[in-house]
């Protein structure tokens, strides 16, 4: 089996913008309320409610991000609300809550939709300057009552101006000890940029990768929580090309060696775009520290001219790299995302893809094809 | 010969930094004048002058930068004042421009007391919130009268806040201008960061030239000014590893295709500290637009305990990759350096080296254990 732990419903239909325009524009309208729609209830007087059909969401998920599972071979997506559309700091904490909740309500239909495919992770209604605590009531809806098994956690909630304490900082202890209370991780991943000086997927997004990971090695959060668990995406940021860097500032600092400090805490995914990129995150991270993911239907759209394939294909770089042992694939593709999101396991059972896990390294044969003709 | 395109005076005699306590201080004291010694002159009745004895200068050097340059076997490096310590959040303008004096002065001595070994890059007297063009005073007295070969530029001054305009704001076009008329080219570099998320050497730095990058790709600032030529160092921050990730947003944005774009205007340093992250800088980068670095003595100072050598010993890692060509060396040690700091060559002539371009993939052996046997 072969789970994408990075996916983002950037495919929404168009309604979930129209609800978040006017959710918007009531916050500009000092008459209007904020947040026209209550978290689950209709719409106010002055708002629409989300008006999302079934079908449109199937006919959102068929043509992108279903079509490229089947295509590229893999089995199960974790997806979560577009990333770029959480703009924590658009508003207060209130306009964030609510804006989460449907958007965190809409990522439940997907996986209810499709079983098979999706798995659900929660956007938290963080806010710039709010104590991280607000966002533990969502956390938990999303997790008892929709079936989540992690969350996004936005390291900078003010869109680049990084006025927030460091992810180390107790502030977010409340937060982290619920994390740890339900077993779930968090993808440490920003949303847009309202700086002027950040790209948001060029710059922001892998700066923020960078940030978090030296914020982790320059203090002791996981001694606090042994069992707290933080994805860092695309690919860990600058982190892997610069590892000598990095295990050199931590024995300058007399911190643990990073394998040691990463261990059980610390999980960077598969999102580089490139072989050579993919080659040298897999050559110098630790295999178990390392999950699939693509970020498919994402930041990068195109079809790299050099190979002839999407450049968020990132399944066929892993397929090309020979040294890697069927028991590094097995952990790749499938084991380390069941460690690191455990509420999976109840989710997404082996049985289904039972036979297939010895052979996640041997191309798109098999049972995906058969998959394809059968659709 | 080998040019090493990054170094700072990390270790520059304690009457430096006495020297900026004192013009701290002075800002702290309402009663003493800010700024405490003129741009040359002497001490002001309430701070002193910078004192440090050319005796002083060869004992911080000695037996570091010079030490490593003769073990390493590299030739010069192009030098400037502590990044760190730039500090251009410090005070305002009149505090940057006083201290970028002292720094720029003592480069200028370290050049002088060592022809062969260094030659000067200034440091320019930024200030948040204040226009570059403030800049150029300093610029044209360091390159004219200091004998300085390029700048350091900050893209943030504030020091991790991040309030300035972008790199490729008009507000930075008359500085760009004078850059262009005195043949000059600009590295990439922040300094110190006062904002709690950004650890400096193991976020802030990169960050800065992930940032710096993007903003380049995404903007025509190589149009309006064809000749000017930046260095975005420590290997380019994220950039190589994600050079997949680039070309496709710049493909997505219909941009030029990335060697394009860099080819004339963009170079990355081989700051990047273990053999794998060199690697893939050499694979994916034009070679044209890589130039031989180390930074040391710099961010990272132990030696590796997986290969026995310094972590920030660049020239190791190159020497082993096996597929560079003797033409690539002489481009990445050489060449490179000279085109893009063309006023180098009239201070640092290559037939003092005579003989040896061609031989510098070669080890250390030749001329250079003949240097140390010399000393």
């Amino acid at each position: 089996m072969i789970i994408d732990c990075h996916g983002h419903y950037t495919t929404a239909p168009k309604g979930l913008q129209v609800w978040r325009d006017a959710q918007i524009a009531a916050l500009k309208d000092a008459t209007g309320p904020q947040g026209t729609a209550g978290p689950k209830g209709p719409a106010g007087p002055n708002g629409p409610a989300l008006q999302i059909t079934d079908e449109e969401i199937r006919q959102s998920l068929e043509g992108a991000q279903l079509k490229f599972q089947r295509e590229r071979g893999t089995d199960v997506t974790i997806f979560s609300p577009r990333a770029s559309a959480m703009a924590h700091h658009v508003g207060d904490a209130t306009t964030s809550l609510h804006w989460s909740e449907h958007c965190n309500d809409l990522i439940h239909r997907v996986c209810t939709l499709y079983p098979d495919n999706f798995v659900g992770v929660c956007q938290l209604p963080q806010s710039p300057g709010v104590p991280p605590d607000t966002c533990i009531g969502e956390l938990e809806r999303s997790v008892n009552e929709l079936g989540m098994i992690g969350c996004n956690l936005n390291p900078d909630p003010s869109g680049g101006h990084w006025t927030s304490p460091p992810l180390t900082d107790r502030c977010w202890y409340p937060l982290y000890e619920k994390m740890v209370e339900l077993d779930v991780p968090a993808m440490v991943h920003v949303s847009s940029s309202c700086n002027a000086n950040f790209h948001a997927t060029g710059a922001h997004y892998l700066n923020a990768d960078t940030t978090a990971f030296m914020q982790f090695l320059t203090a002791d959060l996981f001694k606090d929580f042994p069992a707290l668990r933080f994805i860092i995406p695309h690919g860990g940021g600058a982190v892997p090309y610069h590892w000598g860097r990095y295990r050199g500032l931590a024995q300058d600092m007399k911190r643990p060696p990073l394998a040691d400090l990463i261990r059980h805490n610390v999980f960077f995914d598969t999102c580089v775009y490139h072989l050579a990129g993919i080659e040298l995150l897999l050559k110098i991270v630790p295999i178990d520290n390392v999950l699939f993911g693509s970020e498919m239907v994402g930041a990068v759209r195109g079809i790299d001219p050099e190979t002839g394939h999407y450049f968020d294909d990132t399944r066929r770089y892993i397929d090309q790299i020979a040294w890697l042992t069927d028991a590094d694939r097995q952990k790749l593709y499938e084991d380390n995302a069941r460690r690191v999101y455990p509420r999976m396991n109840a989710l997404v059972g082996r049985g289904r893809q039972a036979g297939q896990a010895g052979q996640v390294g041997a191309g798109q044969a098999g049972r995906h094809e058969a998959h394809v003709r059968s659709e």
